[in-house]
């Protein structure tokens, strides 16, 4: 895809796109890096299993899907931005106070992680409302919220996602009161760290969501990813969005979009 | 519409309706009964202003409506069960702890009331799942919920009244933190109430929907109303719907059901 006249970031997207290959040669041969079992395949990414009982392999894909699958596409890059993205952002979580399944990146499109159980409770936190939220409100889109709301959606693709509420999750099993207590705890404070970090490098974080998962011991962390599959960022001047919205809604410039925010997010200040 | 032979209870219909005709005449000619301005049309009541600012008359009407307002009919002597089962459970709600707008039925279809401002939240309380719950979430109709799950929805025709959760009520203006703890806290005093008084009369409460109100002084109060309109009631030995449901679903016997539910809710144990 072209770099579209309409992005103020078009140009920069050379720069960009060397940023996003991978900064160091995947290690090969040793055991962390020997793919086993496909143990699951999403949308987005394949979840190998490893020698190591304790470890998996995260491989993000180029594929894109919206609107539960019906709109599918590949958008050339994207899974090695997201993996740098999200491996950029995860150990700042975790230094922030958030426990992560995140080891360490191991190629252009795969990470290493800490083998989850994931909890089939998404949880979305808005700042702004978009999307469904508007739709299914009447709220326009670009209202700021009042106060960040905490949203529960079940994951699953034959449904949907639909919406729930945490004595839903409870009542059918799928979390526990307490862990779901913890769950809101750790996306707001993932809420409290990406709002700064991003406004600090002119976005505005519209909205997110986040996966979580269970350890074998039973201790939640923040699995899955943090990218513009997962987030909406919108400029901070333009209100453009750059995010996967411009795949959504046809809008262009995808790939330009999804480069400039690594660019942005992996920006020291 | 006639008694269906499939329904036990169609051969009680006249003994019930008897039970659902006023049980003395409406005052007539003084303050209490003098309809002022209509304040709010929905579609099963009317809401009347009074000489007196704080209180209200509630005209219940035999209109259903179903699938947001899409399919509509007349089910006769709707408005008076309604009203009597109502005026018969409100006043046992308010001794049992639970403040409610109801002062008094005035007629076969009118009760008095307490002025208030409906809380644009209706709560939905589930003890097994069906209707919406059961469709959005795949879940089979008539599976036991493991606890109760309560259930918030933003008041509104025009959106279908959307599922909601309570962080979007108070970032949206509806209510304040406090207002949706106490009508949690209400809501279930309620579902505490009423399953064994329904058990107690043979029927399992699936689920209903409460709506609340403010008085002037902020006093958040149960509004509406508790009926075969607002509830899910099923024969507890043959599971037979003696509810709404009838109509929605085209089943028949609609009336001969909601004179049912009058008479089992009526009677003395």
């Amino acid at each position: 895809m072209q770099a579209s006249p309409r992005h103020g970031f078009g140009g920069r997207l050379s720069y960009v796109w060397q940023t996003a290959r991978p900064p160091r040669p995947a290690p090969t041969g040793d055991r962390m890096t020997t793919r086993g079992e496909l143990k699951y395949e999403g949308k987005a990414k394949r979840v190998y299993a490893t020698p190591h009982p304790g470890e998996y392999i995260v491989e993000y894909k180029d594929d894109a899907t919206a609107f539960n699958g019906v709109k599918k596409a590949q958008i050339g890059g994207k899974g090695a931005i997201n993996n740098a993205i999200t491996a950029h952002l995860f150990p700042q979580l975790e230094q922030a106070g958030v426990p992560t399944h995140f080891i360490e990146r191991l190629s252009d499109t795969e990470q290493r992680v800490r083998a989850v159980t994931i909890i089939p409770v998404e949880v979305i936190v808005r700042n702004v409302a978009a999307g469904s939220f508007s739709k299914r409100l009447g709220i326009e889109e670009g209202t700021v919220l009042a106060r960040p709301v905490v949203e529960y959606c079940y994951k699953s693709d034959a449904l949907g996602d639909p919406l729930i509420n945490t004595d839903t999750a409870v009542a059918l099993g799928w979390a526990t009161p307490e862990e779901l207590t913890r769950i809101r705890e750790l996306a707001l404070k993932v809420q409290a760290f990406l709002v700064p970090y991003f406004a600090a490098r002119g976005v505005r974080l519209i909205d997110f969501k986040l996966e979580f998962g269970r350890l074998a011991d039973g201790t939640v962390v923040l699995a899955d990813e943090i990218s513009p599959d997962t987030c909406r960022f919108w400029d901070a001047e333009t209100n453009e969005k750059l995010d996967k919205d411009r795949f959504r809604r046809d809008l262009g410039g995808v790939e330009d979009a999804y480069s400039e925010m690594l660019a942005r997010v992996t920006r020291e200040l």
